[in-house]
């Protein structure tokens, strides 16, 4: 359970500087397997959405990176942000609790595994699922939860239970000695506080697409009223 | 396909701002499921983990909202809220894309429909799927895919097939006329500028609380350390 030391600061980070620094990743990836070199904060914001300031800043919050002007080396920028993920440092292991369609998903993502985590055991209440194998997986009952997770030293629990089973399956977890959670589960959960959880809500990307939607349908109206009106006024 | 014009200002609003907006509205939701009357912009701050300046800067982002001090009414700001996100204008007709584990997930998911968004069809390239009915959707080819689209007037498509056929998928929907697209598959897609994407990558979370494991760790070990230094400096 004891981790190499990273030498980046780690500390005072903003959740969205992760976030973007996780999709850094993933472009840098993507160019690497095209073959690319260099490339610049410019080019790697064009691909992100973000600007080419917040791209230095974003990098330049972890201490290191270089090489304003020439550019930076595509595979050392992979490397490095790869290294602040705790990739290349360890594989992470991981368990699924509930093994309905969102688990089985994840379980399958071939995305996930990319990045260094291995899922090593499943967990479900349906007896005709506990014993079987999903996708390689072996499914335990839930009840052993807590000793399969110490025998196998999983470091991460994803919770794609219902609702109403979210809180036990998190406690549970902590108690195994778990070093953070992926909540997927529609219900918050309490965990101590040196324990890291992620909840995500997919809901919530349909909410902001109708948002963006909107926005973008509102400023089509208000650009056609422009037009209608320059044209009138001709 | 027209749409009740908003009151709200909708342009120029982060991403950022969208995401925290989604999650004052479940926060909202919940607390009137337990029937809180009032709450103040410091109780919404803790609740979502941001700061109280940060959930007024928010709020005000949008032109109204009110009444510092005595607090918001939980009732009407939730209804505020639903509005700017679309809902109680309209419900969302959506389909989804490659029936696998990921798009049965989303169809069954009872937060999503929660928030207005209905699945109306569902498209498959698998001929054991198609003509079936998966969660109570009707399964077709994908070869239908524009004239379904077209007929049931689909606001949004969600794109859950492998990386490989998801730009044909968007560029299909687009040319149908779709409203909007939240893509799943690990591949970007193309699109007309009007028509906005929200690409969703679950690997990245992952990734993320791969981060914040580290940092909390790191934090850990130096905090031991500095009580060790104490202890011996004793």
């Amino acid at each position: 359970m004891t981790m190499a030391a990273t030498t980046y600061k780690t500390e005072g980070i903003a959740k969205a500087t992760i976030a973007r620094m996780g999709m850094y990743l993933r472009c840098l990836t993507y160019l690497e397997q095209q073959g690319a070199v260099t490339l610049s904060s410019r080019e790697l914001a064009e691909m992100t959405g973000v600007t080419g300031e917040q791209v230095r800043r974003d990098l330049s919050s972890f201490g290191r990176f270089g090489k304003r002007g020439s550019g930076y080396d595509v595979l050392r920028l992979k490397t490095e942000i790869e290294t602040i993920f705790g990739r290349g440092v360890e594989r992470w292991r991981c368990c699924i609790v509930g093994v309905g369609s969102l688990g089985t998903a994840l379980i399958a993502s071939r995305s996930i595994q990319k990045w260094g985590f291995r899922f090593v055991a499943a967990f479900d209440t349906d007896p005709n699922k506990i014993g079987s194998r999903i996708e390689r997986l072996p499914v335990y009952s839930v009840d052993d939860l807590k000793a399969v997770v110490r025998r196998e030293q999983i470091a991460i629990g994803v919770i794609t239970v219902p609702a109403s089973s979210a809180r036990i399956v998190s406690r549970n977890l902590c108690e195994a000695g778990i070093r953070g959670i992926l909540n997927f589960a529609p219900q918050s959960v309490k965990v101590p506080e040196n324990v890291p959880v992620l909840s995500v809500d997919l809901s919530q990307e349909f909410l902001k697409l109708s948002f963006y939607i909107q926005s973008a349908e509102q400023q089509a109206r208000q650009e056609r009223a422009q037009i209608n009106a320059a044209s009138h006024a001709e």
